[in-house]
């Protein structure tokens, strides 16, 4: 059994990770840790753990959560995790890391979004962009993982074959995301109330939101080219579920046929990765619940433009899910061990 | 393995149940049939088993089911389980039935609230009303399961051990219910159009909703007397979740401990069944995407009336999870086999 | 024109109430204040009043209200409002308060059931309670008006014509209430946030919400008779709206006829009520934005009961347009001046 | 007064029509029409107008509307309105005709994207497309009225001013479009239950939906070229609005004053467009229940591109609000008359 740490558990990332977990079968949950919550049950903050979980909420001790468990899962705020991670927790033990501190890979580039100073520039060499279904073979040998975004993780597997491929115009890619108000968080912000977001759709962080310079990075080594893009995401009135609608211009002529074979070609073996027919395309409930990104397509000969949409669940594949899969791959676990859930329609 | 078919499996509860028989250890699902989708590719009706599901919807040939399934799931209109099921049917195979055809002892009350002939009468002598917390000595040995509506089993198990228990005046019973929409179906309806239903709440069928008789019955052998209460489903914008508010008065002063005693008396070694603790009330979010049943109670001293509430998940305890755990009783596992479902938030 | 002004406008019903008094033919709005966002532009916190309001948020200077003001709107917590008027705020002018502090007779009831101090009962006997069609002829001459709470208007008016011609038990009214999210108002809390309400319903505060005491109160005028009930609140997933589905033992056997009689009788008049035909009950959607009042009712039968529906928009007439009626009345306007207001279906 | 007749006043934009039209002040609504409701009263299916609007739905008599009615409101199937209006008609009154039929000046276009025959060619010329802020001259003297879609307003109106001032590149032009769920009618369809939309988003219609061509027309116009673009709607879980994220390429350097001034030369005399504030954007829920576009951009230095986003309430702004402006025009009413209307927030 891996023995698994948990560190900040009430984030709705936290309580989604500790779903899975439970239902997972090699692995034990030794300690979970909040800081506004120590020393209260688990379940009496997420009653849906009643009678199914006693787990109390600790105080984070990290050498002591490093000597106790195999694995460190840790959702924290953005700039938390450089000041609690160090060499020392990394000899002793893995960590997953669901903030954005080890996800760029370079700290100015991290500076200048997150208008943040970096604390742990020496660590980025060691963490690895914990994208499951590209970076699998660094992941195996990985100490430190940087989970990808959420709407990077759509935003990134639903461009790369394309850009990896050479069909599209590198100059012409545009992300228009749509995202639950889960992937808002669990803090408290007049913005995240229910009637503040409920019955309206908006734009937010137009060209600034601090996912860009993650997709941009990341699809870049896909082509050996630095690609500039627009990410534009949107806050829509569900719980759960991101869709990414884009758009880039084709290079030359291509038929469904042509673009089809390179998503197979990437993707034909992926367990997470569903490709949808051709004339459907992925719709965010299809995916409620589960580790899958859906992929769609469709080629618009009049503009000569390609359409991609992508369909993840953010707590799932955008965070909680991707990170037992990267698990999986530390442990040398099928991909799979614990996360052949089954998509739940309607939720 | 359990061999086992689904009759009707294009409803929400349909594919409610393939999802957690596809998650269920010890099923092989044989056959599953849909009467308007013949010949069709169950994951392009309900997208979310895309790539994971196979299964073609036949057409139904209930002797082929019943040769080829150690248990056949009906999810069916009402008036139609009694023209298909017949004596060399269950000479077969196990059936468990969804519908209401089942569900009351007497044809004559079916009659009365169905406003429809009856058509089986000499099976309901054979049939065992699957409510599993209650029944779970007659289940065993049954051929046909009327699994239990799910208003009724919500309501008949949050105010079962005080009827037992002879704790409240037996006139004063009201259940003011409130169920999402889910519990409406799939069946094309302008009342279930998302622009008519969200956003707005309303009662629906009061006094007459045909929920009731079932209720009556069932608490109606609890105590040996007979009980007429009052029922008021109410339609609420949500997908899932019946949440059932139920007031008595009771015949005696009595104290919170002295209620939650017979509570435990009751349930307390039942898995399904989650008592809140004193202050704490269900909420149907909490057993969302589960086979619980949260139940709660206060005790209003100025009024001399308790008031219960009770939680499920409409789909899972109030449908396919309940039919499930009625399988495994059935076939000697353990109740919870497959269904230690950790409910699922925020969903 | 009358000279308003409004105090605590950034709440929702302040917000609500901003859009019905600028659509009112009667009323120039001199003042808004909000603690919180003095100085700061109204259309920059509510972004519906972009380029039609151009008012700044003031600070509170409540002689100089009182000054400039023919009428004062106060929308603030309780225990506020009597620290702020005085008698020489009403001797110069009227004062129509939104929150808790003057609705009920007794002080002591008040802290008992708010647990708060009462720090204005001399003023007490000066206000009226603002429930326009019970008590217009004491309104036309009041200083200081009470405005109802939004769950007591729906529920005192739903049931007092049968209270008044005593054809119901006192001692069995249950009251089982739902609302909207806008309710709970503007504050940040983690309960109100988006993914802890949305997609599930609750009881909350049983058998201990403030509102109970003045249904409790208001409903005793009507018969003369101290009268104790059962009021149970929900929070249902949407923006605006009350349910309250009322339930009562009839003293005698009494046809459909009957009891609509009596309904009519007391709100065969009114602008503002409306009673459903015979097999139709309210529902929140169809008095949304508008300030009516929907009622219908069913006699059950079998158990001698009786089972009322009254609807409501919450902010409308439960709150901001029974405001507006009542300032009709104080200023003899003809009382739906101004709030003519067409219920907006699907919104 | 103006006798008005509405065609069609069963569907959604219908009844929101006939809310408009009962408060305005011009107005005398003489007949309303609904095929599948005749001899019905209208508040039995809308229960919104119960007790203030009693009338009935009549059979569509067409010459005799046109006798009775200054202006005739058409809320049709595409493909209904050719076959109903004629010359007769239009001797005799004013069309203003919701539906797609008069709105693409080709018919053989209409016929290529709508996969039907056209047979009103020869009334085609008598049609002015309704979009009152860009032909108001040429809708002053119009007898037949293509009243503009509700995603063609939005998208045409937000970006027309670029266009019209060459600043964009005219092959760069992407719409990705959300709509509330009122957009797809009041007709029955699996894909329209509240089930099947709540909680998720799609795309649907990629590069292939009908108001493409729409669009690209009505913004040729404004350059004198031919535009191809591409369109992508999106289904979003609420009852009203539509949000268009528009993205283009820019020709050249501009700062955010320059790009302002164009917009505040087109629109700053309109009293239906609201400009926001640098760093501000529109959200639907601003404009809910009002006829306004609010529209806000952002230039995107690093990619050289703009992204401009619009926001109306697609059954007022994008429907019947902008009918009744088109009517106030055609009748030399003041352009806002009866269309004052305050959004409504929460809603």
């Amino acid at each position: 059994m891996i023995k698994a740490g948990i560190i900040g558990v009430t984030g709705y990332a936290g309580s989604e990770l500790l779903r899975i977990l439970m239902q997972h079968p090699e692995v034990e949950i030794k300690t979970i840790t909040a800081k506004s919550y120590v020393g209260m049950k688990y379940n009496e903050i997420y009653e849906n753990y009643r009678d199914i979980n006693e787990s109390i909420c600790e105080e984070m001790d990290i050498y002591k959560l490093a000597q106790d468990c195999d694995v460190i899962f840790m959702a924290l705020p953005h700039g938390v995790a450089t000041k609690v991670i160090d060499e020392k927790v990394l000899s002793m033990t893995k960590v997953i890391d669901f903030g954005a501190d080890f996800r760029l890979k370079y700290a100015d580039v991290y500076e200048e979004w997150y208008k943040a100073e970096h604390s742990g520039r020496e660590l980025l060499k060691s963490a690895v962009y914990g994208l499951c279904e590209v970076n699998r073979q660094d992941i195996k040998n990985a100490r430190l993982i940087a989970n990808p975004g959420c709407y990077t993780t759509c935003s990134i597997l639903s461009l790369r074959p394309l850009i990896a491929e050479g069909v599209i115009d590198l100059d012409s890619i545009i992300i228009d995301a749509k995202s639950g108000v889960t992937g808002a968080g669990r803090g408290l912000s007049t913005s995240s109330l229910y009637c503040e977001v409920n019955e309206t759709i908006k734009a937010y962080k137009i060209a600034s939101h601090r996912h860009t310079p993650e997709i941009e990075e990341q699809l870049s080594y896909a082509c050996g080219k630095d690609i500039n893009l627009i990410f534009t995401p949107h806050l829509t009135p569900m719980n759960r579920g991101i869709l990414a609608t884009c758009y880039a211009k084709l290079k030359d002529k291509y038929t469904y046929d042509d673009i089809r074979k390179i998503y197979e070609k990437y993707y034909g073996d992926e367990y997470f990765i569903r490709l949808t027919k051709e004339g459907v395309f992925p719709e965010t409930r299809w995916v409620k619940g589960s580790n899958f990104l859906d992929i769609g397509f469709k080629i618009d000969e009049r503009t000569g433009k390609i359409i991609v949409v992508g369909a993840i669940d953010n707590l799932v594949k955008g965070a909680s899910g991707q990170a037992v899969q990267n698990m999986n791959i530390l442990f040398g676990l099928p991909e799979n061990t614990g996360l052949q859930l089954v998509p739940m329609f309607p939720a």
